[in-house]
């Protein structure tokens, strides 16, 4: 709640009744505008001779500013409001998804088929030969999304159920995006060993196993020791997916600064939590330098441990060509740091490290923010190659062919494309598959 | 493989090109009907001069049946088989269920909606009011549906992944029928506790959990212990789903027969697994007196656990107006053990423990067979008016009320309608949400 963000970003629709004469929509939308709110797409409902309905999407800050503005409408305008909902709250009404038949079961003998006594003959098939289950069930197209809620985006640890909405989010976009079907799982436990038991024991049904908006150190932990449980695709998303996307950025920025083929470029990673580490590694098989910062000693160590040099703030900057943030400390990085030519991505969001034009300023040859790195760009490409080359494993090859393919289809004003570029999911399958 | 069905059940789709001439089509289906099959839709794709193409629905026992029916097909009539196809097969290439996305994301708003930064304040509702988890995710609509795989059908302890196309076929009827979000979890394990312990620790994810095809004795003492546990529903289908139907085909024929407002009624339930405890305890709670009978002493001790009393085969039988088999053993009963007047619901599939026929010669007022009971009229709509309801437990007031609306939509010939009544669903779930 203390980082009140830069633009307001609650949609609220508003359904308003006006009186349909010169300079009233033009008054209440000034009257919006005063109080800090932006205006989005309006449409008119119906008009009439002396007043018009119409539904107005307004973008507030939060609670208080849209008590605020529904103040300043009744007592600053003639308009009337009839009605506003939340489009966040409406989206979420009953939930996002739906595990349900691919195909209509209309009658008796549809029923035979599909279960009863047809289904027999297809357990006994996958009773004699497993691989045909691949084949016959759903089980070689779905990932399960595991969490025990212990940091969920911003929030910290807010548990399971609290964390369901954001699964249900990365199971969508599973969906929509690659086709996968994906079951989040709450796993309602803090300690890492039960959960790593509960996973194991459920993870025939899953063909790759995501873990999601888990704690640090914990995180590391579960993903390594299920990675050498399982036979099949693991991978905790805050570290890999997010590490993919920057990458793509870290490619992008070096293109458009002419360092592409510059040799024994390092990189400072400030901030070592899951995400941090996650890119540090990957940048270190991908073969920078890795010069880590993070006021945590465990953390500093654990990069140590995969083969990356760790380096006080200032230091660390200072050593390196590509500059990183993934702190959430807003302002952490002063203009003073900035070396002339860095790139500088400073990704905290939703107020960076340092703002892009700050670090231009300073000198830096190329700066941006965190807010187009999304790591819908990654994952569901990762997951959907793994799954249809039956991989055991999600490898560093594999992060590195998704980044460079989702970096070329960047324009060229921008580190990533969009996650609707129509062909970039597709695009990154092909890739990831030819790495596997 | 020894219980050979009486009736052809492989259903095969023959595409065949034949002489279009008199009596070339006769021939061939004089020819499939002498190796015992039995022909189902014929379909005409193409008339020619000479020849015609036509798919062919054909049911055939067996393997063996099939080769030998291909063999006459080519060697005794001038058709030629183009293709052939096994019904089942088709119905299950890459699974029978997905679990996607209720609506599309096609823009980035949408994702800023479904996902972050929207969902953040989901997520915050639902942590300072968890109850508004019911609003806002698929949990309240959805039901995890448990097995350890050692009790499939007839099949036995066959494990989990060959038992993944039954789970899956139950969650297609949950859809079609009622539109509950079933998923399916495997849980790799026969230990009656570790499975208890994987089920508590992912129960937060679904509304309701129902338990399938998991062997005796450790279905009982794991539906008690999660019962205790959990505080939402908890039914293991192979129990209470099958008691519900069988409770309804009671009703139906003790209406059929004149009995239904009789007191003191005694039922004989033959055969104490999961089924027939399920179906005694169910009896008992309706107000019959119960005599079971079962070879297996733990098995007569639970019922008179439950209020029960327990008897020899024929003594059981000897003693009650109902008798209900659920042995799966063919001519278990014969026909000199048959009262006068009783009335016999052999159960066991797909021969009974007696013929319907059979029993009416020897004096029996009303048989049935186990063919027309069918689960899939009972737990979805119990699963969902419990769900609907947020109810803590289906309790036997829930599944008596489902019973007895079953069996008030069967018609006179019928002793419990098809689960594809328009109305079954809708009135059990009314019926139940009223026993709630």
């Amino acid at each position: 709640m203390e980082k009140k963000p830069i633009i307001p970003e609650w949609d609220i629709l508003f359904e308003i009744k006006s009186l349909h004469k010169p300079g009233a929509l033009g008054k209440l939308l000034t009257v919006i505008g005063e109080e800090g709110a932006i205006v989005g797409e309006i449409k008119t409902d119906w008009v009439g001779k002396t007043y018009s309905l119409r539904t107005i999407t307004v973008s507030v800050f939060d609670e208080d500013n849209l008590k605020q503005l529904i103040k300043a409408i009744n007592e600053k305008t003639e308009a009337q409001i009839i009605s506003y909902k939340d489009l966040v709250y409406e989206r979420h009404k009953g939930g996002k998804i739906h595990c349900g038949r691919k195909t209509d079961v209309k009658t008796i003998w549809d029923l035979r088929y599909i279960y009863t006594p047809g289904v027999a003959r297809i357990s006994q098939e996958i009773k004699s030969n497993p691989i045909k289950a691949r084949e016959y069930t759903s089980i070689s197209n779905s990932v399960g999304i595991f969490t025990n809620g212990t940091r969920v985006l911003g929030l910290g640890d807010i548990g399971v159920l609290p964390a369901m909405p954001v699964m249900e989010g990365k199971a969508v976009i599973y969906d929509q995006f690659v086709g996968i079907s994906a079951v989040p799982i709450l796993v309602d436990t803090k300690d890492p060993d039960e959960f790593i038991n509960t996973v194991e024991k459920v993870s025939q049904t899953f063909g790759g196993i995501h873990l999601e908006d888990i704690r640090i150190p914990d995180c590391f932990y579960i993903e390594d020791e299920l990675i050498k449980r399982l036979n099949k695709p693991v991978m905790h998303d805050d570290q890999h997916g997010t590490a993919t996307v920057v990458l793509a950025a870290v490619i992008s920025a070096l293109k458009q600064t002419g360092h592409l083929k510059d040799k024994n470029l390092k990189a400072a990673q400030i901030g070592l939590g899951a995400a941090g580490l996650g890119i540090a590694r990957l940048l270190i098989d991908y073969g920078l330098e890795v010069i880590g910062s993070d006021i945590n000693e465990e953390s500093r160590k654990r990069l140590e441990k995969l083969g990356g040099k760790t380096a006080e703030l200032n230091d660390a900057i200072h050593q390196s060509e590509i500059v990183i943030t993934t702190t959430g400390v807003v302002g952490l990085i002063k203009s003073e740091m900035i070396r002339k030519g860095q790139i500088v991505l400073a990704l905290s969001n939703p107020i960076p490290e340092i703002f892009p034009e700050e670090a231009l300023n300073a000198g830096a040859a190329f700066a941006a923010d965190g807010k187009s790195i999304n790591n819908a760009l990654a994952y569901p490409g990762l997951f959907k190659a793994a799954l249809e080359k039956n991989a055991r494993q999600i490898t560093s090859e594999m992060k590195i062919a998704a980044a460079e393919v989702i970096s070329s289809l960047a324009d060229e004003n921008e580190l990533v494309p969009s996650p609707f570029h129509p062909e970039v999911h597709k695009k990154v399958i092909e890739a990831v598959k030819k790495a596997c």
